[in-house]
């Protein structure tokens, strides 16, 4: 088991290691070890080893000069110099709450960045400070849209956290695929099929392998076929996209410089590295806060007395598993894979830190 | 065949007969007939019946004092005083627009409304100023949130239109569940089975019977069941219910007064009517604005030049099957089936108008 601080702590030591201010080092940290702790460990210390082969490449700057290169009171576009996604993406984020200060709401959009980690993340920055908080960021393009074959779109995630009263905060967080890239690895590894629903092969014929991604299969969108939706999913994974990286100036669609090792990076470019995209809603911009904090338990409340379906509990709230992840972990510690665990040992002998158990 | 003005000129006459203003009915009629020639007959002049109930019930203000409540620079709520959804709806997303030309972009809340006809109506308004625009309402509740048996959100649709420059506009419209309700009525006519995914029985059992809703049976969100993601397709729903009515003051979730005849008005109320959102962003609030929509073309030629699945000729952009539909009756005219014939046969009956084809 792992503790947070002892994940937090290794995780900016080797951030610092590539040459990050030990501030924004420790800042980066936070969000990778928040997903650990979320039980999202598909966004956690798992991708340190993505960002030090980007590192190793000349592919990561860790000095960077993030710089507000458009606005107006309400919007800006943001150009994160080629640095590490959350750095960016945190600056952007409070640009956005700084200007619903001023205005109401801010959105921001993001250019010539990276993967920022969970999503979730920034939402419930705002979140904390009585907005709504939205945060989306378009991803290595694997995803086909309904009649494609080709992957053209990433798993584009949404995050929209919710202010509340006595009620935990609402977070939905969720990639804009029945399931992440995630669950192909883990039924690939147990030898099970995938079912149908979630991916084809290169032609476009559905497929349950959850191999095929490596061979030039794809994954669907949200419905998972036309009968069923996908072209929602798919509008929504191209909303995504257009929002973070058309309005920023970013690469779009299969123009995303991938963070995965099996797809190669192409040489036409559309626009600066990938593409974020933040919001920030003051409540009080609608109604007084409190009113609408009491209306959101209220909500919730309504939802959590649902009848449960046969075979279930209870109607779940967006947020209840992750934080209860979280809780668990702050208390219990943190397990990471066998495979992590390793790529953090290799990590540690490359920058003589040491990287244990507590 | 009926024509466009044929059937406007109708609606408007029979909204005048109500008691709306001229010019105020020829506006809402232009919504009820966009939905025809669009293709998406379920919310166009079939909804005029509905309407004529809650006409007939005293639930329908033709002349209502429609008003900002609160505002800042960038937001606003708007109380639409029991009348027809539409009206409220054109003043919200002007207001959003002129926002939006104000601080970068507008946002409005919108509560004591009704059905509103066609999401993607008010974002195309947007769309044709420069604009991103967006427009999302609740709606009466016949959707369970996952593990649940009960229905607790509307079909909730979300729409997004987003500026062009060569290319025709985005238009992103959908209900955030697989199919809309419609489908079930029409399966039904026809005496076939739905398929699964789409519905369950009043003890949250899936069903593929397209009446199950008329028997305490509720329909599914995006996703279908939990291991396709119908959790994400449920937060969808309920981003959309509390962006409509938790932040607006109107009724949310179970409490929406319903549109449809089959379920009950409830006593309880947590609000004022059912609720809409509007949204509307410059596109120069973030980049020149021709950059824009000339990023926006090559986006769209991008994913129309992706390879084809086995089986299929191309790959579609949203709005595409809409736009062609609406191309072709504004030529060729509106087909109406024979059900929404004699709805209209019975309002001119009543009202003492002329309906017939051109």
């Amino acid at each position: 088991m792992y503790s947070y601080s002892n994940l937090l702590g290794f995780t900016t030591a080797v951030l610092e290691r590539m040459g990050f201010r030990p501030e924004e080092a420790r800042r980066c940290a936070d969000v990778f070890v928040a997903a650990e702790l979320r039980g999202i460990s598909t966004h956690g210390v798992i991708r340190l080893g993505d960002y030090f082969k980007l590192w190793q490449a000349g592919r990561l700057n860790p000095s960077p000069d993030i710089r507000t290169v458009h606005e107006t009171p309400g919007t800006a576009v943001v150009d994160g110099d080629g640095t590490i996604g959350m750095l960016p993406s945190l600056y952007a984020m409070e640009l956005a709450m700084e200007k619903a200060r001023q205005v109401g709401t801010g959105w921001v959009s993001v250019r010539n960045s990276c993967n920022f980690g969970i999503a979730g993340y920034y939402a419930m920055l705002a979140a904390r400070q009585d907005m709504i908080g939205i945060a989306l960021t378009n991803a290595s393009p694997l995803v086909a849209p309904t009649f494609s074959a080709q992957a053209m779109l990433g798993t584009n995630p949404i995050a929209v956290a919710i202010p509340t009263e006595q009620q935990p905060m609402f977070v939905a967080d969720f990639a804009t695929t029945p399931i992440n890239r995630g669950k192909f690895t883990l039924a690939a590894k147990k030898g099970e099929k995938l079912g149908f629903g979630y991916a084809q092969t290169r032609e476009g014929i559905p497929s349950d392998d959850p191999t095929i991604l490596e061979r030039g299969g794809t994954m669907l969108p949200l419905g998972g076929d036309r009968d069923h939706g996908s072209h929602k999913g798919y509008c929504l994974g191209a909303l995504v996209d257009i929002f973070s990286a058309v309005l920023s100036g970013a690469n779009y669609g299969p123009f995303v410089p991938p963070m995965v090792s099996f797809l190669p990076v192409l040489q036409e470019s559309v626009g600066s590295g990938l593409g974020h995209f933040f919001g920030a809603m003051r409540v009080d911009a609608f109604m007084p806060a409190e009113t609408f904090r009491k209306r959101m338990d209220h909500w919730i409340e309504t939802m959590r007395g649902a009848t449960p379906a046969a075979g279930h509990d209870r109607v779940l709230i967006p947020g209840d598993v992750e934080r209860a992840c979280e809780e668990r972990s702050m208390i219990e510690g943190i397990t990471l894979l066998p495979q992590v665990v390793r790529d953090m040992e290799a990590l540690a002998v490359h920058f003589s830190l040491d990287f244990h158990e507590d």
